[in-house]
């Protein structure tokens, strides 16, 4: 059931289009972005996000931004590229396919850099939809490699949102639900609500909701129980950074997933492109976490919640460990039980260009 | 820091009042109960909730719905006491204090069916005042049993709210981190919000902090994180039924939250007086779990943050068994790895008229 979470209006000097998630799912509207700074914005709060769909997010970003480019030279047009990727790459620090975009579009410009301006924008134009395209075609081949690990007839448990809306339109995890869908099996899906932005409750529930799909919304403390009691068959998750060996960094509340999935021996899966592995960490724990503003969780929707000037501890994101991950379910298949051996060598295979420097 | 959640104001013909707890910790709000269905409600829609509290306010409960009887023989007196204390007891159906509370004033009530009306009514006055002041008196003993596992220096975590809002005044597993500050320990807590109806951001965060502790709210989903990350060194919940062998229903999540402390190597202890112990179940799976309305989760923090008509699952407790369960804090000291075997042989020793009948 895709959904045009993110477009290009016009030629090159035109916008990019995005639906404002934080409305969702009381209101579908979608917001025109004219300027690198509401393309920033946009990042940080949260207005689009997703891992996939933040890489596009940047390299439209990257676009919109060469627009105020006066360079005639070379050497100025690489000034004004370093300033607005720079500026776009601040935005968000953990999720890398938004670093992986901007390094995208900036080899581009350094090949379109001697140009006349407006062909040069083209070129960048024209490598940012690819980027969406390359998205859109990824993210079905997620799904056709995840869909045989919904078990038939079972439940499935899924944490944040890495659906359509996180993507350019049909999402990592949630791709293969729809794909298992599909393909006519019998499932249905506990959705975790994901405080503190409910994420899960506003936009997977509504996605799987629209896609007919049998869908549940639980409170992030209910998994427990739900693995346990409720036929749990499999858990599917995004990521927003994968490290070398495996160790995935996603949504905060994922490492608690994985740790319940692992007691009542449920396959833990997570589902993600290889433009979200960053190979140059071999480790999990080098991952960046960002954390976010108390008012989240205080007054996460409205009214506070909490006695006023409370200690608040809200990272956005943690890291499971890769024994707690049965398989990465990328577009090329799946790496199970992940290693550092283990993925470099699925790389070699599939990009070697990502290894070849090492 | 005591509070008091619930007392008794007037003579037998008076009335109850408690802390509205659903407005905390925006506002401090006490109300008048002076009907028993006045009682019922506030017991349903959570105004006053926490085991050892809503057994308090059953037995004023009862004593309070007795006004209106006007029985002139014993018998007529029976029919009303048991008219009026089945009512009570449908409120809720996991906590067993409730209905602990209420046979005590059904058997006070058999005692003095004979006595003229108003003697009566004072004689369960004083029982039900009787309950109070045993309560304040175990949570103290709580406190002192427990004190001596917060771990010096380090964190310790809790979920929901067992604090002296959840009491006469001193709470259950809050009593342990009020007696250990009175005692000097250094340590600080880590507070589960405890979705849907964040008892944890609302109450206990609020008592914590009104005692001058060291607090960090957390949202659940970040337990596992933080047990991982930030030296935790014991977890205290309190509990709504313990069955003989030891299995604790508490709070939905808290079981989740028992596993990750067993991945973690985190002592788990669950606080309870030994009114919450239900010695006619043998397993914790036999102990009925209410289910509560969807919009607690739909929309829990007032607008909807869910699609119109989303499926949701939202049990208000979960049963975390025996073998995650490192000790139960009794009034009478710690119950360690607690088996029905040990559970057993505590009571025969400790409160030998509860085993008697077996």
């Amino acid at each position: 059931m895709p959904v045009a979470t993110i477009e290009w209006v016009g030629d090159a000097s035109g916008h990019a289009r995005l639906i404002e998630q934080t409305l969702l799912p009381k209101e579908l509207k979608y917001v025109d972005i004219a300027t690198k700074e509401a393309m920033w914005d946009a990042i940080k709060r949260l207005a689009i996000r997703g891992a996939p769909a933040i890489g596009i997010a940047g390299a439209f970003g990257t676009v919109i931004g060469l627009q105020e480019s006066s360079a005639t030279t070379p050497d100025a047009f690489d000034a004004d590229v370093a300033r607005v990727t720079d500026y776009l790459a601040s935005s968000r620090p953990t999720a890398v396919n938004l670093f992986w975009a901007i390094d995208r579009m900036r080899r581009k410009a350094a090949e379109v850099r001697t140009l006349p301006l407006d062909e040069a924008r083209e070129a960048l134009l024209a490598e940012a939809k690819t980027i969406l395209e390359e998205d859109r075609e990824i993210c079905r081949r997620l799904g056709e490699h995840g869909a045989p690990l919904v078990p038939e007839g079972r439940a499935c448990l899924t944490h944040c949102n890495a659906g359509g809306l996180a993507t350019a339109d049909y999402g990592t995890a949630l791709a293969v639900f729809f794909k298992a869908d599909e393909l006519g099996k019998k499932f249905k899906v506990f959705v975790d609500e994901t405080r503190p932005l409910l994420q899960g409750a506003r936009l997977t529930a509504w996605e799987l909701k629209e896609a007919g799909i049998d869908a549940t919304l639980i409170c992030d403390n209910m998994a427990g129980v739900v693995m346990r009691d409720k036929d749990v068959g499999a858990v599917f998750v995004g990521a927003d950074r994968v490290a070398g060996n495996g160790d995935a960094a996603n949504k905060i509340g994922t490492y608690s997933v994985s740790v319940l999935a692992k007691e009542h021996g449920v396959p833990f899966y997570v589902v993600a492109p290889l433009s979200t592995f960053d190979l140059s960490l071999d480790h999990g724990s080098k991952i960046p976490i960002e954390e976010r503003d108390p008012t989240e969780v205080t007054a996460g929707f409205g009214p506070s919640t909490a006695p006023d000037g409370v200690d608040v501890y809200n990272p956005a994101f943690d890291v499971t460990p890769n024994a707690n991950i049965t398989g990465i379910v990328t577009e090329f298949g799946v790496i199970e039980r992940p290693t550092l051996e283990k993925v470099h060598a699925f790389f070699r295979e599939h990009a070697p260009e990502r290894v070849a420097a090492r």
